[in-house]
């Protein structure tokens, strides 16, 4: 089979979170993206820069969107003894740990011009910090 | 170093699943699609397009195909008060949470025409669903 | 826009291990390699050849190395029935849980010739064995 021409487009999504819990379907921005760059095949990474977040993909709907953050709680409480609130007084070790067990990263093939997901399955991004913050999403397209 | 005829090529694996805790070698699957392919260097990324199931690693031998299951009902119990069963009565909620926890995507590099893994490290696919499922798992892999 | 020039590189990092709760901040080394290459643009894929142990991102201070394998103790504990350890003998099937709920592989994007990384995030290796190790990371960096 040919080589195909293939190339890297970079993309950054902006976001606004109200801390801690709120959970961000990015699905739509990713595939605006890859729209815009025409591209038909390959994969996008995408990255979060910081600590405190996490990607993955869920059915978004409100049942799970309340299911998510219990979960994390229950594993991972806010209210531990935990050294980082210790050390740096911000009392969000919690939110740390959630995000470094889940992970920063997310890499999604893409067919035809569209993202590889499930019917009901979107790219979320997981607030973790115990506060609002305003966050960036690194996209980088592979493909043709 | 000169620069390299990069392709990309897609393939389908397509399973079937008998539901929560089974867990499936795709390691001879993915590498039988690279031999096809006849690439010799680059990744694959492996992605599942359904949110009730995970990719991961693992040694795959009869005690971790057991202790992994158990480990999973112990953090993500099937019997628990998920909003997710509440409103779609489908009493798949833990599938759902088990699979964003853990998720949807593996990338693997690959040399010399073989996966890049350790001696006794296969790739896995996990049901996480309750009842048996037909499945696909997408394979873009980039590179010459 | 026009296509890029993509080319492949890989490099091996060696690593020496003090065994389980070790965490190896490899950021410098991922970045020295990229610099070697002389790339701009595109995405580094880090995975372990190896089944016990996982990649994470996290930020490398001495509190939140203290925190991380204490909540995986708490999480997937070394002293439990583990089907792996009755068959095999070797006591580690804790650490080969850790490392396949967490898994083996990271992707991280890099632009004008750094890793999109946050300023207070590191890329971490975790070593969840029972012993000393010597340990590789395969770092295949995609781009131009």
């Amino acid at each position: 089979m040919a080589e195909n021409n293939l190339k890297i487009e970079g993309h950054i999504l902006n976001l606004s979170t109200t801390g801690e819990g709120d959970i961000i379907d990015i699905t739509s921005d990713v595939q605006s993206a890859l729209v815009k760059f025409k591209m038909k095949t390959g994969v996008v990474t995408c990255f979060i820069p910081g600590s405190t977040a996490f990607l993955t993909t869920i059915e978004y709907e409100s049942g799970l969107i309340h299911d998510l953050p219990q979960l994390l709680e229950k594993l991972i409480p806010k209210a531990s003894n935990y050294a980082h609130n210790a050390a740096w007084g911000d009392g969000n070790g919690f939110s740390h740990l959630r995000a470094s067990l889940i992970g920063p990263s997310l890499s999604v093939p893409f067919k035809a011009g569209k993202l590889c997901l499930g019917t009901w399955q979107q790219i979320v991004f997981v607030e973790c910090d115990n506060r609002a913050r305003n966050r960036s999403v690194e996209l980088q397209f592979i493909g043709y």
